[in-house]
């Protein structure tokens, strides 16, 4: 019984940091929970000459055949973060009969179910709890948990980045530029936010939460996909005169085997429980037939929090293998059509400057009643008599997302109005 | 691949309806997850010849030998509730070889450790998901997906109907005896709501919540336990000037090897995560050196809820049964010291009535200092000038328990004053 379990790593960068530090500060305490000690053989590196705290030169290697092919390692943890080369070396681990866990949220979320299945060939186990929510328990939740439950709704913040940002353009009134700026300062921002602000970032995310809530295979690039670049201060304080605030709000929605999956800036009342989560938090919101509604709260980022979610994994595959437990993969997906962003209806937030003249929004209203669009309500802030333009906001009652747009391209046609912002809001 | 996997209960009520509603409702999902098809087969109820919705006649029995005997059935579901003669059911059916789930927090939270060597020895699984917080998934995510943690504190809200209870007294100024009458009103309180209102309930829950999260065994009536019953409409208004509220906080937290574990109606900052959780919700806060703070929150009782928790148990000793993978059933308890009320320290709100006239606050205020416990503030509310008497709060530092209440005796004795309540401060 006293014989190690071996471990590899692709990749020694923040989380790898983060995991070498935790294994060696809880070496004892795991050796117990697992029945036998785990130990840190190899890691793949870009630079093995560039010392690595916890980590001996002769540990370092460049060559990822190293850390695979090594025949004392059971478990491959992968830190590489991005597609090429993550996905060829799960691949390549997976085929070598190593069990493999992931932190990596782009290549599970486009290559999740074909891993899975390699996996499955291979008799070993493919796990991925740090991919989304970072140190918040949820991937194993769903697999697990709730499992029982017919879930149909999901509704999350998992990118820590806008969400600090939001919460900022929020409490202090601040513009987008401002935030940002801001966010790069503190390095909650990469020098390319695109990633983050595009909500690139969550779509992988909430395509890997689908898969597992409701067991139907998404691509990220289905989910509907808006940023949070051309939210502005104003945005900010016409939501809350609605009683709301603003947050990238991640969705997915399975009905009469149709899934809607969307990642967008969105207005949700100050009433929800999401609207509460600010800051660098992320938090999952799960819906189901038996227990209403769960919430999932916590560090959505961060070494030590995404160390602890890679090393719960690690230790169950090691408690696995300590009792001699055979691997069990099994995800069974079921077929679903995925809504495009044309035929899926929300609630939505219109900001738009007109001419202050008599017949503007009429002319408005009009447009939008043509194409079958519902005003819940028309509000006009902060109005001055004799300014040339005024600005106001449209909300509507559930509309679809195509005929809503072909509505608004006739508006921006007009002359005496621009569209400036359109925004889901939460219903 | 299509023999079905066989399912007896001990107990037919509440939570047991839900479980044969779910079954039923979900039974093709359930199949396609688990592999095989789920058959409920013998019930154990009181009364035989009383139908109940989903369950023929045939298949209720009186006798327990009925449903455990049965060589069909490899999982016994126990939802009894209460010690006897549930603890000695449970071991019978673990003895006879079947996988046990249970909702049963007084038998787990008094003899769970023991009842786990007997599931080891005869190679078979006893899960308890239901056990704690309903439906929001607890027991798995510490036992796996925060198992990479060193957890030192967990908080909770973990009794449904005191929460109900303290919500309403907070939210419209309500008296305790009005809140219960509307507690037993809406069906939230028992006939005899002793369990709830003591903390006893709550204190079994947390005992189940430390053996998992300390891998310590703590009995239930180690924990330090204070019910709600003396807390009076002005605790809630003299909390809210210090701008608290007043929950009944279970806390475990483990340091150098002593665990201080209690359950007490606590004042507990706006700002804080769990002073937001109003109503029946239940929500449980762990801390662990990776995770940093995470926060599980949803629904703490109610048939369907508490059945999904049950169905999950279920559905992963299934998933096993239909590959054939052993049962791990691993829980390493270490020692650990647990601290008698007298030696645990914590933050006080301490609220007297005192005769109005000079002095009377210096006399506290000695007896106070004289026993080492440093005074925070002291505050008089609405006091009127020529009243007898005047009602004020003094909040401490860190005080250890047993000196303030030999402090607290000695006031009790003077003429002058009269000490009303003492709630416990979260610091």
């Amino acid at each position: 019984m006293s014989e190690a379990i071996g471990i590899g790593m692709l990749g020694a960068g923040n989380v790898g940091g983060g995991v070498v530090e935790a294994l060696q500060q809880g070496a004892e305490r795991y050796a117990a929970r697992v029945g036998r000690p785990l130990e840190l053989r190899r890691a793949l590196v870009r630079d093995a000459s560039r010392p690595r705290p916890g980590l001996a030169t002769e540990q370092l290697t460049t060559d990822v055949d190293d850390v695979i092919g090594d025949p004392g390692t059971q478990i491959v943890i992968e830190l590489l973060g991005g597609e090429d080369p993550a996905r060829e070396y799960i691949e390549r681990a997976l085929r070598a009969g190593r069990h493999v866990v992931t932190a990596n949220k782009e290549v599970i979320a486009k290559y999740g179910a074909e891993l899975l299945a390699v996996a499955s060939r291979h008799n070993v186990r493919l796990l991925y709890e740090a991919s989304v929510g970072g140190g918040i328990p949820i991937v194993q939740p769903l697999r697990r948990d709730l499992l029982a439950n017919d879930v149909h709704t999901v509704t999350a913040i998992i990118n820590g980045t806008t969400n600090f940002m939001l919460t900022a353009m929020a409490q202090d009134g601040a513009d987008y530029e401002d935030v940002l700026a801001e966010a790069h300062r503190l390095g909650y921002a990469e020098p390319d936010p695109t990633d983050d602000v595009e909500g690139i970032d969550a779509s992988y995310k909430l395509a890997i939460l689908c898969g597992l809530a409701f067991h139907v295979a998404i691509a990220p690039d289905e989910v509907i996909r808006q940023g949070i670049t051309t939210l502005t201060a104003s945005d900010f304080t016409y939501a809350a005169e609605l009683g709301h605030t603003i947050k990238l709000l991640a969705t997915g929605r399975l009905s009469d085997g149709e899934l809607v999956a969307s990642v967008r800036p969105t207005l949700i009342g100050y009433g929800e429980p999401l609207a509460k989560v600010d800051g660098v938090l992320n938090a999952v919101q799960v819906e189901g037939d038996l227990v209403g509604r769960v919430l999932f709260e916590g560090p959505g980022a961060g070494p030590r929090p995404t160390a602890g979610a890679v090393l719960a994994d690690v230790l169950d595959v090691a408690r696995d293998l300590v009792v001699g437990r055979e691997p069990l993969n099994q995800i069974t997906y079921t077929a679903a059509t995925v809504r495009a962003p044309d035929d899926h209806e929300s609630r939505y937030y219109i900001r738009m400057t007109g001419a202050n003249q008599p017949g503007v929004l009429a002319k408005v209203a009009t447009a939008l009643g043509e194409h079958g669009i519902n005003i819940a309500s028309v509000i006009q802030f902060g109005m001055e008599e004799d300014a040339p333009t005024e600005e106001f906001v449209i909300t509507t009652y559930l509309a679809n997302g195509g005929r809503l747009r072909t509505a608004l391209e006739q508006i921006d046609g007009f002359d005496e109005v621009v569209v400036g912002n359109v925004l889901a809001m939460a219903s």
